[in-house]
C-alpha cells in the first residue's frame, strides 16, 4: 500500500462529496494528506471561511465519520502567483508524499510533469454535492444542510456562517 | 458625545455627497477619521488616484466646506487579502475610535462581531452622487463637475485628471 | 541615432508581429529594450508561458530572423499594484534607455508625463497577429503555427505548450 | 476542563523538552492545537525544516509518545510585520481556543491585551533542552540525538537533515 | 513662500526635538507635510508604535504647541526594497510636495537626483533629543517624560506604552 | 559539450574575477545563463546598484571582452523566503540549464538535491578580486578601479555610483 497521498481543496464549506473522497483514497493510502488550498482568503463570497474554521470542519466531520485521527493530516498552503513553483510549494508545506489525487488539469499537469503519480478521484453526486451549490443554497435559503456532515451543519450555526455569507453577498456604497 | 467615528471609503474621487456625510457626522462625534482604503491602488479604471490625491482632495473640499481642520483625521490603508484580520489591520493604521459608520456589508459584519458599535450612513441622492457616477461621466463628457465640491473640480483639472481616467479606459495591446 | 529605446510586452508567446517591431525599431535605435512583462505570472491561461521560456522565444525568434544580438537587450519585470510608481518600477529592472515605444495608453500616459519620448508602434496585420488569438487557435485546434517564428514552434512543441494551454483552459473542481 | 489550548513555537526542530510541554498542557486542556509559527522560512541556518518537515517531526513524535491524536491539532501560519495584527493573524488560521500557553512576552502581551487568559509553561532543562542547542550540536558534531525524540532521530537521518544544516552553515562566495 | 514641503521619520516616538523641526520648517513653508515611514511595522523593539499611535502622538503635540491643524499634513507610507522607487513611492502617498527636508543620506541623494531641492534640518540637542534616546530611557527606567510633549507622555501612559517596550525587549523562548 | 550552464551572483558590481569565470565557463557550455540574483534590492550598502545597472554593467564589460553575445543569457531573478521553492523558483526566471556552477553551499545542496549537476568555480585571487573588497575601496578612497573591467568603471562613473555607495555608508538620523 502506498504511505501517503494527497488531496487538495479549499473547502468552502467541506461537504459529503468530499467525505465520501476521503473515505475513499483511504482504501488506497495509509495516511492522507488534506491540504486546504487558498489559506490566505477568508471572509469573500467565494471563500466564506478561515483557514483555522476550515480545518475545525473538516476535524468534525472525520471525527463524526468515525475515521481514525491517525490515518489523515490536515495542512493548509496559500496560493502563489507563478503557478510553476505549485509543485515545490505545496512539498514545502505538506508532510511528504507519493500520489496525488485530483481532477484539477493543472494540479495533474504540473505534478505529473515533475514525475508524481497523479490520480483522478470518483465524485459522488458532483453536480449537487459542491461547495458551490451550498454556498448557493445558503444565500437563497435552500437546504444546504443535507450536503453536509451535521457536526459541519452544528458549526456553521454555532459560527453564523449563514449570515455571514449572505453578508458578503450584499453590496453597497461600492467600497 | 462620542469621541471618535471612522468613516471608510475608496473616495476615487471625495464627492459632494462625502461631503454631507462628514458634515452630518460631525454632529455626532467630536472627531471624525475618514480612512482612504485601497491605498496601494491607482491609475486604474476604478482606483485612478493615488492615496496622495486623495487626501489632497479631501483637504480641499472640507475647507471649502469650512470645516475646522481639528474636526477630522485623514489616513490610508491598503487592502487585506484575508479579510478576518480587517479589523484589527484598520486599528493598527487609524487612531483609536468608538463608532464606525458604514453602509458596507462586511465592514458592519466585522466590526460588529469585534464588539464596536456600527451605524449606517444616509447617503443623500445616492443614485446620481457616487464615484462611480462622476467616472463615468469623466468618461462620457458628462457633466461631472456638479457632483464635486468646486476645489476638487480645480484639483482635477490641474492634474488633468479626466485625461488620466479616458487614457486608463482605452485598450490597446492587451499588455 | 538614439541610443536604446524600450518596447513592453507580455510575449504569450512571442509572435511574428512582435518580431516586425522588433526588426523595425532597431532601424531607430541603436539598442532595443525588449521588456518581459507580468514576469510573477505564468501556467494562467492568459499567461501560459514563464518568463524563462518567453526569454528563450525570444531569443530563438531574434536569432533565427538573423538579429544581431549585441542590437537587443531581453529584460524582464513584475507587474505593480501603485500604477504611478511605474515609470521608476521599469527603470530599476531595465538598463538606461531615452525612448518608448507602446501604444498602451497608461504606459503612454505615464512615460510622457516622467518626459519620456513615447511613440506609437505600427502593428502589422494587428487583428490576426496577436497572442491572444494564437492562444485561441491552440485552444480550439487552429493553425497557429503560422502566426509564430518556426524556432518558436519548434519550442512550444518541446515543451508542450499547447497541451499546457488545453489543460489551463480545463475546469473541474472548483478548487 | 478548558477546550481549547494554544502552543506556538517554530520548532526547528520539534524536541524533547517540547514533547514535554505538550504531555503536560495535555492535562489543562481537552484538545491543543500546536502551532508551527514561522511557516513562510525554510533552509536557513535558524529555520532550517520547512513546514511539512515541521509538521512530519511533531507528529511522529507524539505518536511514539502514544499521545492521542484526537487530543491535538498541528497548524502552521507565517509571521507579519505589524505585530498589532498577531492575535488576528493567529485567530484566521488556527481553530477556536480559550487560552494560550506562553513565555513569549509580545505574545503574552498581544494575548492579554486582546482577552485571552495566558498562561507560562514549565520548560523541563532549558538551558539544554533548546532547539538552538540541537542546531548547535549538529553543526559542531555533538552529541543531539539524546535532545530529540527517537523518531524524530530517524527522521532527521531520513531526509539528511544534519548534512543541510552543516552547508546552511557554510559561507562562500557572499551571494 | 514656498508652498508645501515633506519631513519624514518614523516617529517612535514623536519627541520635542521633531516638535521644533516642525515649528522651524513652518517658518519656511506654507504647509508642511509630515509623512509616518515603516508604517508596515509595530510592536518591535525599534518600532513599538503603530501608525495610528504615531497620527495620534503628532496630532497630540502639535496640538498642544498651538500649531495650527490647516499647516500640516500627516501621513503614512510602508518601506520599500527597492530604493530607487523610493521618491514616486513617497510621491503617490503624499500630497505634492516642493521641497524634502532630510538629513538623511539616501533620501537626500534619491531626491536631488530626482530634481527636488532638499535641506538640511538642524536639530536641537541631537544627541540627547533622539527616539533612540526615548527608548532606551524607557527600558532602563530613566526620565524619557522630559524629552516628549506632555500629551504625548499622557497617551504612552495611557496606552501602556513603556510597558510595552519593556515586553518586547524581553527574550524568552527564541520562538 | 553541454547545452547550457548557469551561473548565480549579486554581481554588486560585476568585476574582473566575475569575467575570468564566464570566459572560463564558456569553454565548457555552449550558452551561458548569467542570473542577478536579489534582483529586488537596490542603493543599499551592500546592493547598491539597480537589476537595470546590474544587467548593463555585465553587457558591458563581455562587450569589451569580446565575448560573442551569442554566448550567453543575462536574466534576474529575486530572493525567496522559502528556500525550498528555491530550484523550482530560478527554473521559472530562466531559459533551461543542465548543469549550475556555484560555490554557495545552499545552492549546491538545494540543485544537487533537484538532480542537477553542480560545479564548484575557481574565483582566480579570490580575496582582493570580491565585490566586497570593491565596495570596501569605494568607500575607503581606495583603487577599486583596478578590479573591475574598464568599461564598468567609465559606467560607474558615469552614474556616479561611488558617491552613491558614500551616501548609503552614511547614518544620520536614525529613520
Amino acid at each position: 500500500m502506498i504511505e501517503r497521498g494527497l488531496f487538495i481543496g479549499r473547502f468552502q464549506p467541506f461537504h459529503k462529496g468530499h467525505l465520501k473522497v476521503v473515505a475513499n483514497l483511504l482504501n488506497k493510502v495509509e495516511e492522507l494528506i488534506i491540504l486546504v488550498g487558498s489559506s490566505q482568503y477568508s471572509h469573500t463570497i467565494n471563500n466564506p471561511f478561515t483557514t483555522g474554521e476550515r480545518i475545525t470542519m473538516i476535524r468534525l466531520a472525520l471525527n463524526e465519520a468515525s475515521i481514525e485521527p491517525n490515518r489523515y493530516i490536515i495542512v493548509a498552503a496559500p496560493d502563489v502567483e507563478m503557478h510553476s513553483i505549485w509543485v515545490s510549494h505545496i512539498i514545502s508545506y505538506s508532510p511528504n508524499f507519493q500520489i496525488i489525487f485530483s481532477n484539477e488539469p493543472l494540479t495533474r499537469y504540473l505534478f505529473t510533469e515533475a514525475g508524481f503519480e497523479v490520480k483522478f478521484i470518483s465524485f459522488y453526486k458532483r453536480a449537487m454535492l459542491s461547495a458551490t451549490e451550498i454556498r448557493k443554497r445558503m444565500l437563497s435559503g435552500g437546504d444546504w444542510e443535507e450536503l453536509v456532515p451535521k457536526s459541519i451543519v452544528q458549526f456553521i450555526k454555532h459560527i453564523d456562517g449563514v449570515k455571514r455569507i449572505i453578508n458578503l453577498s450584499k453590496k453597497d456604497n461600492p467600497y
